[in-house]
């Protein structure tokens, strides 16, 4: 597969670095709207900078990953459908549900081979309690505790242009519940405060947040976000069933324990995203690599995008309105 | 102290052994609505068996152990308070807010030491915990987890009697809520599912249930509770603030390790109540005989009792009507 | 059971509360060579001091527990056996070889109830780990390794009278080595250094000791000793075998977490030895009761005091002479 | 650096990988004495296949990675050493130590970058044990006890010609001992069983093993080997000292953790050296580029193999001898 990376940004550093291990990509091109940081990433990896037009155009370019600012997703991703290339697209696809449910019109009359960045589907450890509560090791799964913190807060300036800890953050909770949970999410309740930064809450946001999920059978999960955690990036999942439980712990850098004066010490959670899901990520192209030559669907695509988004509006509402939301079903 | 024993069942033959092993306190007396089972008990431990009435009526008796069944609790209890004994009442004082607060209402007009039954406070890790939360160890508290499944439902008929789930089983931790999150809980939020056994869902409750809490300054609080855990007495807590994090764990009865073809295998958590809380029960003997010595209230007093209950209605509420409730701190 | 207490200092007050606690046992007396100290202790528990004659000369009294200064305890053990009283003995019976056979040969022409005080037989933990190794668990048992570390290293004075580490604190494993290799040790290899306190050099003996034994069906087993452990009381045991691996693991208070600036933080071991087997004490006192009971011998008699003395004396000489020293195994 | 990989089996294969993902080296040539191996591995990196003469005659070739067969490793070091070219060579250099000095000679009076591929130096978990004790962490260490055991023993016609377990298995060990004991070790002590396999013992070696070592200054150290742990590769590191403890845990596949009827399992230790010491081979070949580069030591070199050897050697006639064998300092 050639693929052009549209980003040239942190996380584009990330995916750049993922291809270029995958033996069966070669990174076709780089384009950012920053031209000079598309040159600096090309040269990196011994490839050439275009602008997103001349990738569009270019006949031998099979895909594109795109990792610009989410307020271009959606247009790139149109655009990709059009010219008939395959699409990796970070999540989100857009802020809000009418844009998002617009691009997906695009790629059903324009079909090709499209997933979305939920990396942590990719995880090892994810992938494997998803597996085993799959071959039914914990019996019928009743309840799912997804516990999310991320180390420190972003910006507040940021904040206000993410869509806010819903769409932002928990966004990534919502679709591992739905995948995990494997039925029809029928209700939200969420609640949230302000107990961090200050300022996060002056920007209308919350940076704290529980979220309870209802599917249809009866399951429950709940979902449990923090901006700040001072001991580092922590990414829990529990799900419990009627034949046991399953608990994906924190990674740390080494298993390396001390014991002395301050008791038995273990290293701290992994601090930053891109080390946790460093396989992750790896394992993203790979899927996506493979969907495109199996013509398969990837392991998380557009619809997946639209339906956490449309959890978070959920959850965004009860938490305004002080009540337990229904999802319309036929949305 | 000399203390009688109302109740000689298998919660006051739990305390019945706790008091035995107390060097401050003598047994005093049993009672029982069955008689054989109180004279077994005082043989048991060498002391005599009386009519509740006996018991209340005997000058030499400083205090009752209240641990009959729930519906005479508040009787006693007032009887207690009107014959000046000290009191120790297994939980609750009743199922409903109007009898817990006439009950509140003779203490308060005949004082005496009055201690209730939730045991969890006096269990050492929980102990240990709010000691390093009060202590300032992870800074400012944030969010608050209760996981609590009990390792096998009650029959059915139980639950009708009981006053369902919210009542007799997340009462606990209601409870533990409070004490943890030690400032005023403003809001519940409750939903349920029956899950494990269709005949308790017939008889109007749910078996698997999650809350969230929120209290006056924004702290949440997540509680998930489930009436089958086939891996025994899942006790878990996890405090998260802005300093850390601290999580009281399972206990089993040895640390012993096997590893070989099923993996790395420790022992499943201890099954059942009494084993897991036997230094509990013990410690809170401890208690009501200090605080009635010192004259100081005990750990949990039957205050918390009517709060604990008042959030069990208001999870009820919620859980039918679908929103978040408010509770009148000016009850 | 009537039971005598002989020897009122730290591990009598132990065996005291011990017997105090088990309904089966009534302590009848206690002496110590410093007068106000039995009476103290006696008067704790409701009973009377009397001199060791008395103990001995008194028909009432069942058992003697010898809990004195370890160059009384064979004479002791000799008079209780002359009078016919059942004996539970601290370790070791002699510091030499010659004074432990002779005590014996009274014993088997005087045959009483005799056991003696290898606490750790009695852990729940290592009996656990020991039932599982009988019952095939890790199938045949192949290694042993067995850390034994204390938290600080006695005063140099104490070490010169003490016998010295293998006699005074290896003789523990060298007991649970024998036990749980359950075959004839044919040879032991031995190494130690001074790394701890010079002054314990000096006293002639080493802090830090490493020996091997072999069994005779060619079983490994590896004792690891330090007199000093910052961290606390370090107890561990791993059992190796054809099918799997056990491994007895420290203890601690609580099972606390906290996670933090630092790392993941559990608590230290548990820091004195008296915390570390409280319940092994009180079970002790309860097989020692039944054995007698039942006329069955107790899990440790004398012939394992003396077999593991002649382990600690193989490997002074092993250490001594830089060589494997074989057992003899028609001693 | 252009590198030729000599040897295209199993271990050849590995670090041919390693070398394909390291940005600053480029796989120059494949060299194997059965032609064909050489050439499907060349194929596979996108190289060619020479001879091991064209490969040491080639000037465009800086280093060589030898990876052949055991008997060839000394041949091949002092023909790369006389052309002049940098050498990573798989342990051991030669299975005698007259051999092994041979080609240190050759090394000394031609002088280039030669590391030598004790891999474990390179595993992460160690490297931080090592910096931590380094760092003081510890304090004084004082004993090292090192795990080591293989999933499943050799055939026995390969043990016949691997030199036996200390000189093929456990000189891992001893290396691990050296680096971490990081002074001269005085003494070897050595026991053995064969407790695995009969066919092992009748080709004149042991399965089962067990090593004390003693430092100039008095620090003990153990090592414990078995050439079969049913439950997979079990490498474990635990350095005690006087300010704690350091352990390094075996490594598993994920952290999942299940609770169910079997208790709270975690997966078991990785199987295969080759997923365990994946990181370890990748940061070896990054070392010895950069030691080429930097014209340092590399973090191991041939005369670390040596003395590992002697250790081997030393614990051979310690196992023959039944005594504890001095190691010449002035060897």
């Amino acid at each position: 597969m050639r693929l052009a990376l549209i980003g040239a940004g942190r996380i584009g550093q990330v995916h750049a670095q993922a291809i270029d291990r995958h033996p069966g990509v070669t990174l076709a091109a780089v384009a950012d709207y920053h031209a000079p940081s598309a040159e600096e990433l090309a040269a990196q990896y011994g490839t050439k900078a275009l602008s997103v037009d001349a990738i569009f155009k270019n006949g031998d370019i099979d895909a594109v990953l795109i990792a610009s600012s989410t307020s271009t997703h959606a247009d790139y991703l149109e655009q990709a459908a059009h010219t008939g290339k395959a699409i990796l697209c970070e999540k989100p696809i857009a802020l809000d549900l009418a844009r998002t449910r617009d691009a997906l019109q695009v790629l059903e009359s324009h079909p090709v081979t499209c997933a979305l960045g939920f990396n942590r589907r990719h995880d090892p450890q994810f992938a494997a309690l998803k597996q085993a509560v799959a071959s039914g090791r914990i019996g019928e799964l009743e309840t799912l505790t997804i516990i999310s913190r991320d180390p420190a807060p972003p910006p507040a300036e940021y904040v206000g242009a993410s869509g806010g800890l819903f769409r932002d953050m928990m966004i990534h909770d919502f679709d591992m519940a739905r995948w995990l949970l494997d039925e029809p999410i029928t209700h939200v309740q969420a609640t949230g405060s302000c107990l961090i930064d200050q300022a996060i809450g002056k920007a209308g946001d919350v940076d704290t947040a529980m979220v309870i999920l209802t599917t249809a059978s009866g399951r429950l999960c709940h979902i449990n976000n923090s901006r700040r955690a001072c001991y580092g990036y922590d990414q829990r999942i529990e799900a419990f069933g009627s034949a046991g439980m399953l608990q994906a712990q924190n990674e740390s850098e080494t298993r390396l324990r001390f014991t002395g004066e301050p008791g038995q010490v273990e290293e701290k959670p992994l601090w930053f995203f891109l080390e946790r899901y460093a396989e992750a990520y790896s394992r993203e192209i790979g899927d996506f690599v493979d969907a495109w030559r199996e013509k398969r669907a990837p392991l998380a695509g557009a619809e997946d995008g639209l339906e956490a988004l449309r959890l978070a509006e959920a959850a965004e509402q009860s938490l305004k309105e002080g009540r337990r939301i229904a999802l319309d079903s036929t949305h």
